[in-house]
């Protein structure tokens, strides 16, 4: 299979469409800008979705779910974000399809047009609030800390397999709080989950801070963002945390009464990752032979590749395939692992060769695969080898069997570990101070990154790099040192680098 | 709060409208035939999928995700299918929304209109039919086994919160097989799996056998159903599993190569349940005091209510209490819960009497309540109450703390049996046989319930005793004995009984 898979080095983008599909991760439906989430990528975004409920349940949030469907009237009310999303959005306008006037085929009943179109929701703030409404009278009614899980389409015309679908699967966090503070707590404490899950389950690094506001979510006061770097030097944005101030609560009438008997407009946070993470993990770790999955989000962990050639061979071999599988199974990482299952595959299929099989599990990601023939069985003993250093350099030889399950939890976490590593050094390595606008230009281009400079704060500024570089400012990083200096652009006074980088 | 709820004997429909809204399980939404699913609603159908999909799981599916959008076309292909959903469904026409001639407001861009239109998924035969002819080549491929939890909408003109909505979250199987008689296998075995996750998890018996031909799912050889008895002797279909013969395969071209290299269609199930189940549950268990959960589907299982007057109780008595709390998250009964631990809350708000508390609970549905004072602590004691059972007949009295969690775990299991008895004995107590039509008449209004009668096993007929009598066929139940006999109706010969009831 690896030899179906483009070198990163020739073409990434092929490398990444190449891997996707090798990988049986997704694939373009016959629906324009539509995917199907094939298994094995589904399950990667099943172990996501657990990890992240779990942590959003941990900071005291619940689950519900609202209609898919946003009246066009409820879009019309906030200024930017009709501006932001009126523009790519599917629009239902008739509830029956009829027999066609020609007798074939079939068209919609002119009967059963909508006296209000719907819109299919691209985000559901505006849905959420208009609900709040109903629920909040007094401020023993606040916080509210809901989360939804659903899809959302936005009318892409350009899309890619995770990255940029028209319909997507996501999270999207609303939240209500009776004080300013404590909303922009929220969105700041929703945001250090979202680098926590991209730090410890994705093994991503990642920069955190607010947007500039050429790039914040529109009825936004301000966005909050984690921003990774990929292989190919480009950012990914990874995940949003708004402070929506009371803008939602305005045109929605949210109002409550406080301690004193005041009415007061509620404050909104709004906080959401997506399928889009699927992409971030593929395009972080993975290498020319394929997918390189983080044991945290593994859903195989390891596979045992019995190797023989006569039956009575056979027989024992999988016998102690099979009894190696169970005591990995046990292993003392549930808590690691959110309480699921170490997940171990004994690949017993006969009409395939291990060559042809070692080369499947690589493509897929998986952390080990451990080999078992007869000649390691004489010497009770196996091989290990790491997904993440493929060849000679991942392979563990004689591991003897009865200590073979406790290497293997060591191993995982330490590919874990080494994955984030990895990346991290990749990520600075490919960072840079830029201190001028001759050194930005060519730098963007190559080696490109993310390149730190000095900005003047103005969106005119932003734009007009954007323009000339296809550069945007990724974040403005809580992570910069104070430093005084001069926009590379304009020569204008900063207070600080921002980071610039292309982006997907 | 439970004065708000209608009793069951005034108005049934009422109660149910109460008990949904006093409990927070949905509301109705400003979107035509759309709920608002709320937490404490959204969290049984969490337990709900986290049951339902370690069964799939464990019966050898894995989970994928299509889109929601079907092209127009693809429902214009099987006939049968077609008629079935294009009376009742969101169409998309157009994929932007611009400002109005007038300047205010957004109207549908003209320039946008679809070349074709897209319909939301009323379900997803046509576009998984679709992909599966690029997924199969060779018998080697098959079975596929596919799960997929998502929304779907289909445009129902009268709706009820749960039981009937224009939208509503479900989890459709599809599967894909080299032969008949393997497809008729699975799709009997998807159809035991729901009726275990029915009375194992849900403590709701239910009937199971084929539909008639009246009540088919549109493009089904036949259709298989668990068929439930609600407590107003009404009948809840509360899943369906179908065999879909080779329909599919043939209009999307899904085509294998056997073992002999001839080429054969692949042969088709697929089976559904959906958030209906919550209405179920509801109205299985619930009382006049408002909602009752079996234990093993509750997402709070025992609520401890402290009891204090005076500052120093009320120390003791919540340290007490976080005790008994801590040793009852530690009983042994993960396996039974999903692998989810057993979920305790102290109701320690000082806002609210205990009175207060109990009530809130109870129209919760809350398995076990604990109450907690000075004077049961003096005695090293608590009282539990069983949710079950209200009022004195379900209280424990003077119960040692220090035996108290292992009380409370065989409680749990006590109360999830005793659900299921009580519901079977119901279901049984309101199941007659009827052997003249006019004993059908008579009780079809009152007492109303499972008539089992015969049938001569024509759809004219069936359609007739529908017109004339609202009730309709829910089963051909497996569980019937070979019985001759002479249809209701008609006279005409039978072969066993069918059950006849009005439905939801």
């Amino acid at each position: 299979m690896a030899e179906k898979i483009t070198p990163r080095a020739t073409n990434y983008a092929d490398w990444y469409q190449d891997v996707v599909k090798e990988a049986g991760l997704a694939e373009n439906s016959d629906v324009r800008g539509c995917m199907v989430i094939k298994p094995h990528g589904y399950a990667i975004w099943e172990k996501m979705q657990r990890a992240l409920d779990r942590m959003f349940k941990d900071t005291g949030h619940v689950n519900a779910y609202f209609p898919l469907f946003i009246p066009r009237h409820f879009l019309e009310k906030e200024a930017e974000h009709v501006e932001g999303f009126a523009k790519e959005c599917a629009v239902v306008t008739h509830h029956r399809l009829i027999a066609g006037p020609d007798g074939k085929g079939l068209v919609p009943d002119p009967a059963s047009k909508l006296e209000e179109e719907l819109v299919i929701r691209p985000t559901s703030e505006t849905i959420i609030w208009n609900t709040y409404r109903n629920w909040v009278q007094s401020y023993r009614d606040l916080p509210i800390l809901l989360n939804q899980w659903c899809n959302v389409v936005r009318w892409e015309m350009r899309t890619r397999l995770f990255l940029r679908t028209a319909e997507f699967l996501w999270q999207e966090g609303h939240t209500a709080h009776a004080t300013q503070q404590e909303a922009e707590e929220e969105a700041r404490r929703m945001l250090e989950v979202y680098r926590t899950f991209a730090e410890e389950w994705m093994a991503m690094p990642v920069l955190t801070g607010p947007k500039s506001e050429g790039q914040r979510f529109p009825g936004a006061v301000y966005t909050l963002c984690i921003e990774a770097l990929m292989q190919d030097k480009r950012a990914l944005q990874a995940g949003t945390s708004h402070f929506l101030g009371q803008n939602f609560a305005k045109v929605f009438g949210v109002q409550f009464q406080d301690r004193e008997g005041k009415l007061e407009l509620a404050w909104a946070t709004s906080w959401g990752v997506s399928t889009r993470l699927v992409g971030g993990v593929i395009m972080t770790h993975g290498d020319d032979q394929g997918l390189v999955l983080p044991p945290r989000l593994a859903p195989l962990h390891v596979v045992i590749v019995p190797i023989f050639k006569k039956p009575e061979e056979r027989t024992a071999v999988l016998q102690a395939a099979e009894q190696l599988a169970a005591a990995i199974r046990n292993v003392p990482l549930r808590e690691w692992l959110n309480y699921e299952p170490v997940v171990v595959k004994v690949d017993d299929r006969d009409q395939y060769q291990p060559g042809f099989k070692f080369t499947e599990w690589e493509v897929k990601g998986v952390p080990i695969r451990v080999e078992l023939g007869p000649k390691d069985l004489e010497k009770n003993a196996c091989v290990l080898a790491r997904r993440d250093r493929p060849g000679k350099a991942g392979k563990e030889m004689g591991v003897p069997l009865t200590g073979a399950a406790a290497r293997i939890a060591e191993l995982l976490k330490e590919i874990q570990a080494g994955l984030f590593e990895k990346a991290r050094q990749f990520r600075d390595a490919n960072s840079y101070e830029v201190n001028s606008w001759d050194e930005f230009k060519a730098k963007i281009d190559e080696p490109g990154g993310f390149l730190w400079a000095h900005w003047d704060g103005t969106r005119e500024t932003e734009d007009r790099i954007a323009a000339e570089t296809k550069a945007t400012i990724r974040c403005i990083p809580f992570e910069r040192k104070n430093e005084a200096g001069k926009c590379i652009l304009t020569g204008s006074p900063s207070e600080g680098r921002v980071v610039f980088a292309r982006a997907y």
